[in-house]
């Protein structure tokens, strides 16, 4: 830290993404990647041709991929804003719509992001606990004035809350906006989409990093009411106005085209989790459900921390978060079955020298 | 604009960037783009074993990126960070050293992005006014208690500030913060990047987007103090961790390693200025001494605005400001050889008919 560091940016709360250690190779479990390549439409887009293009700007409209995401989502392009990483559109939706005297909430237990973000922008934030079981309860945000921020599936729960709570959310206080991050939305949850017609208050976010094998790409992108949209590209034309560059602007774009190799890709995902489940259940394991790409689970013999130090030192990173309420558990991302029977092995040894 | 938008968003000033029209094919002369191809090395790099990688995450910490960039800057690793965009990286700046009592000063007649960034961040901004001949009279600054950005070159003036006068600007007030934009600085400029171990209140930012041929590859960066980029760093994991996507790395890394190539383009562009320069000032123009890679140019007979349309009409594009002081004035930017001549056949025949 520097003597020049604003006390604004003091107070700021930086997020930890998921280790990236090189000392060795790993299976990283960690950070929620998918375990298949993009689309080979992806592939396709990148082009030779259109890497020499690279000295041209962006299109700061992103009008290609938006039409794209658009056509698939059943909406129309001016409902549709697209960012370097849903990272990013949540930043933007947090500076638009939150301010002095109107902050956010969101529960206790969740993406760490939101708690960083608020802060960059010196916005109050109230954390609202999720039930014992981890469970959501919108009665706790009825009341709240600003902005509510729900991650639908949660992360690192991988629980829902069913679309009709979330509806009633939006109803009870139309004139607050209510945020969904389904960033995880693709593994088994039902989303808010078809909603964004009926409720102006609604912003859904979602990102291409984990369905669409785009992590390492950065796309993501907001749906929302024209209106929505315009108040966040206002604060994008302040902030980036060509914030997704142009390789990333034709990956995504062919990502959102190629539906069935999204399909098979989020179908194989599904499967393995299943798989997964059954296997740590059966190790003596409590799995919380999961409609995510990943699970969060506990060992009833090995604490959580213990797990993910021993599970690293043979190999295998998976994320544990040094937090009350889930310091027990690990967050598992599913990756391919291959990996995950090297992790039920893993375990299967750790346990045995127990 | 909806109804939810916050009173922050709605003192906000979005930065129009230059246009880009689709009714027609266009001699672009109004973003400052290169006229030429990104290194054969940056092809090379952006292979099809890369973009199968992109289903996995960037490296947040830009290592391999910031340690090529810090290798040819003669700095260490510590001393840099990337960015999706420089512009990103100046968002960055100003919430890492502004903020309630603690503004920012720039010239009036400058990058236009400043402006719309510290509304972003709600802070204070002193606009000073550039000398009569758009030169910038650092006298103006020494006495200013925030941070002091200066974009040298300047944008869209092309003019530069001595070195000398920087040193002084960062001599007198050791408890600011000084940021030299340096987006320009390859096609002639001197560059403060010597400075950066002196004084440890410096800070450099420079891009990809012009010189090495990268604007739709968005790769920006900052070189200063290991205390000054730790700001930074704070501020980017309050934002977006993973901000800079695989393949821009690869580029970034690639473009920054080929100097050969990078030389000769720089070369080509001052070649083509000096008889862009010359053929304006043979039709009657005048032109602001340009050490960019575009010119600032007024006819002594059609007004700026009106060579902005007529040149559009006739299918190039150059960018004009309808602003106080700059009205008269066309930013063109230095294409290819055969683009600028085809400019100057536009402007003969566009003079023949008045």
């Amino acid at each position: 830290m520097s003597r020049f560091l604003s006390s604004e940016a003091k107070r700021l709360d930086p997020y930890t993404p998921g280790e990236q250690p090189r000392d060795q190779k790993y299976i990283k479990l960690n950070t929620n990647e998918s375990p298949f390549p993009p689309s080979p439409k992806v592939l396709e887009a990148l082009s030779r041709a259109e890497a020499e293009k690279l000295c041209l700007y962006s299109d700061p409209t992103c009008a290609a991929l938006n039409a794209a995401i658009a056509k698939r989502c059943g909406l129309r392009p001016e409902n549709v804003i697209s960012g370097n990483g849903s990272d990013e559109i949540l930043a933007f939706a947090f500076r638009a719509f939150c301010g002095e005297g109107r902050g956010a909430a969101f529960a206790d237990i969740t993406y760490g992001f939101y708690e960083a973000q608020t802060a960059l922008f010196g916005l109050e934030a109230r954390r609202v606990p999720l039930r014992e079981d981890f469970s959501l309860n919108v009665e706790d945000y009825l009341d709240f004035p600003g902005t509510v921020v729900i991650a639908n599936p949660n992360a690192p729960t991988g629980m829902t809350v069913p679309v009709p709570e979330i509806r009633r959310l939006l109803e009870t206080n139309r004139d607050r906006v209510v945020v969904v991050d389904e960033a995880y939305v693709d593994f088994g949850a039902e989303s808010c989409v078809p909603l964004v017609r009926e409720y102006e208050n609604l912003l859904v976010t979602q990102t291409m990093s984990k369905s669409r094998s785009l992590a390492g790409g950065r796309v993501g992108f907001a749906l929302g009411s024209a209106e929505l949209i315009a108040d966040l590209n206002r604060v994008k034309y302040s902030f980036n106005p060509y914030n997704v560059n142009r390789l990333s602007l034709l990956a995504g774009a062919a990502a959102v085209e190629d539906e069935e190799y999204f399909q098979s890709c989020c179908r194989a995902v599904r499967d393995t989790r299943a798989w997964t489940m059954e296997a740590l259940e059966a190790r003596g394991f409590t799995v919380l459900p999961s409609s995510a790409n990943f699970i969060f689970a506990k060992s009833n013999r090995v604490p959580g921390g213990e797990l993910y130090r021993r599970l690293k030192e043979n190999g295998i990173l998976v994320r544990w978060f040094d937090k009350d309420r889930i310091r027990d558990l690990c967050r598992i991302t599913i990756g391919s079955k291959e990996q995950m029977e090297a992790l039920t092995e893993q375990i299967d040894r750790l346990l045995a020298g127990t």
